[in-house]
């Protein structure tokens, strides 16, 4: 495909117009203001268009669509116990490979390259993943609360098959990586044996850390006045290439070792919002030179995945809690969004509009009233967009996404699918 | 127009599928299950589609759509000193008249039916909105910091000349509010001299109360430990219908008085979060019995006109600054996005969908990936729907927008005057 006369945000996140960018196979292979004497077969009116990287989604539990808007406006451990465990113990494996189909349709249709995704029963997902054409980093999360040994747990047989049948299958789409559920719920030993685990393997680690106060001073409690990142250093956990989700409650040395550990820190505003957690401290964390990506946590604490009004709250709520309107700028908001996201997830052929990396782009439509007049586009894309101004997704060079219509899923048949998981389970539920 | 096999948001904000609904004149004449015998012109199919009351937006300033974008990410003094001022003082008449209608275009897109409006050149802002077909309630700010009469102002001059021109025109589309900008920028004494104005016209009132921190202290210091709420009410500002816009850092008896003076609070989450201005205390509001509804604020610290998303930040920002998740429900969200924001209006036949009711509606597709599955519409409506799923929107029985296309508003001519106008002011500034 070739994107002719189109305005893009080029790998500085500067802005370019009247560009010419042509695809051919999963690569960018043309960036220039005039039209390439190579064909490249289709080609795009880029009027009225912005071409940018599509959004990485550092920290997501896709499946968990079905729960969309499943009990809302509860205490955080009333929604849990009564509504989503005893939702999750009917899921089978149809219900997620649907659920992800589901999930990923709505993460295409807001521009959603790749997600960094936590749940069980991995291997319909990834499957899920593969058919749609999508990019996903998968980890089975781990859990233990007894004095097992790692090996003798189901879901570390699951974790070690599914990253043995699918990590870098499609041709790279797809990466799995291990993951510890969070500290409150798994032993040291089980922390330590799978960090160790985990290093052999070479793969990168996806953990939850220090989501919610009672979480990070119970950690403190639990191990000798510890907090979550300095107990999981300890045991070796962040030795491993490591996207550590929410942080919000982060405190002193926590910063020095997320920097020194290389830690890729996933902000979920929304979901933090949403259950009352709170709001991580992403300036300090850009204070100490930690990479900084933005998730969107399920969708049973969003409940979307509009990666635009994501990056909305994302760009607004430091600015309130720490008390200075300049704080995170739409410049840095959008690279936690795009190329921070990619190499969050070990993906550094991507997340940028450059030559020879991956074609994982999007197509904003920049011509609605909400995105005029222009003063500076990037204050439009963060603050003035809408979800819906995307109008077409692509992931490796392949259009995934164009105006409502989703070329490899079907969206009558996940439809059909899911209401009928719901309806099962509610009605088991009864 | 007859909406046929639609699901509708009744008046008591509950779900009703498979509904008809007939519309004539400017009139909700038909609410039923079956298809009415009268002949309603257009039958517009419902599938998968939400016909609710439109939303009121209850605090914006429509013509800074000119600056949307500018100056962002700056300390609030330096926005106002260095930004907005300096351009506001370029503004002229034919530069706002095409600003309204691009702000109205943008509300239209987002399913805003009516408007309550503060600036200045408002003879102008008149005359788009009747020309558009939306509602507003416009008024024109009135500062002054000396010693003059109201009757010596310009502004007063304005807003009685516009009051008596253009209140109740348009078939009542438009009402005319008198305004008080805000206690620091008017002595006591006009304050005084235009509640008593404002009581004789029998108009409402529409004022800034207590936005940022350094108003309501300062106030307290100007005026005898008097909040601002306080202040107002002593000089009888509030014994008219008000609407208070921001009311975030209001305190104490500040509630109390709220209640007993009938004053509809405009919060404006998205705008007080990108000026670091607060949160406003909407849960005690709520407790005390207060009417809140929702306003945007001008989208030069929005930015942008899309109310649904407006909607996720009011149901989201109170349960994380007031820790608790089952704050604010989205009954509660929704009620203040649509008859709340009418009733603050004076609009009491409208902002619902009842029978005789205005037919201020609009038409939501509910058939998207990031709408179902559907365990309560009304949480998927809140937290899940964009701002793009506004496929049609209709004031007093009148298609402004749909799917696209504004037919009332030339938006070519107003994208090139808009153009237009940046290129002089943007020039002369330099």
């Amino acid at each position: 495909m070739l994107f002719k006369n189109i305005t893009i945000l080029n790998e500085n996140l500067d802005v370019q117009e009247s560009m010419c960018v042509g695809i051919s196979d999963d690569r960018i292979c043309h960036i220039g203001n005039s039209i390439p004497k190579e064909d490249y077969g289709e080609v795009y009116d880029g009027k009225g268009r912005l071409l940018m990287s599509g959004f990485f989604n550092s920290h997501a539990h896709t499946p968990m669509t079905l729960m969309r808007g499943y009990g809302e406006n509860m205490a955080l451990q009333d929604w849990l116990n009564k509504r989503i465990f005893p939702f999750e113990a009917h899921l089978t494996g149809d219900d997620v490979y649907y659920a992800t189909l589901l999930g990923i349709a709505e993460s295409l249709r807001f521009g959603i390259v790749s997600t960094t995704d936590m749940y069980y029963l991995c291997d319909r997902m990834a499957e899920a993943f593969l058919e749609s054409g999508a990019k996903a980093n998968i980890s089975r999360g781990i859990a233990c609360f007894t004095d097992d040994d790692l090996k003798a747990l189901p879901a570390y047989k699951e974790s070690k098959e599914l990253y043995e049948q699918y990590n870098e299958s499609g041709g790279g789409r797809l990466k799995i990586d291990m993951s510890l559920h969070a500290e409150y719920t798994s032993t040291p030993k089980i922390t330590a044996q799978l960090a160790e685990f985990t290093k052999k393997l070479g793969a990168q680690m996806h953990v939850h850390v220090s989501e919610t106060k009672e979480e990070h001073e119970g950690c403190k409690v639990r191990h000798q006045g510890k907090t979550p990142v300095k107990y999981l250093s300890d045991l070796g956990l962040l030795d491993s290439k490591t996207t550590a989700a929410h942080c919000v409650y982060i405190e002193g040395e926590d910063f020095h070792i997320l920097k020194e550990k290389g830690v890729t820190v996933a902000s979920n505003p929304i979901s933090n919002l949403k259950l009352a957690s709170g709001v991580c401290n992403v300036p300090e964390l850009y204070k100490e030179g930690i990479q900084v990506a933005i998730g969107t946590d399920s969708v049973a604490s969003n409940n979307s995945l509009n990666f635009i009004e994501e990056m909305k709250f994302f760009g607004l709520v430091h600015k309130e809690k720490f008390r200075d309107p300049r704080l995170t700028t739409p410049k840095q908001t959008l690279y936690a969004a795009t190329r921070a996201g990619a190499l969050g997830q070990g993906r550094a052929d991507t997340g940028t509009v450059k030559m020879g990396c991956k074609a994982d782009l999007i197509a904003l439509d920049i011509s609605g009233p909400n995105m005029y007049p222009v003063h500076d586009l990037l204050n439009n894309l963060v603050y003035s967009a809408s979800g819906s101004d995307v109008v077409l997704t692509m992931v490796d060079g392949k259009v995934l996404y164009r105006a409502g219509d989703f070329p490899t899923i079907d969206m009558e048949k996940v439809r059909y699918e899911t209401e009928r998981s719901i309806k099962r389970i509610i009605g088991a539920l009864k």
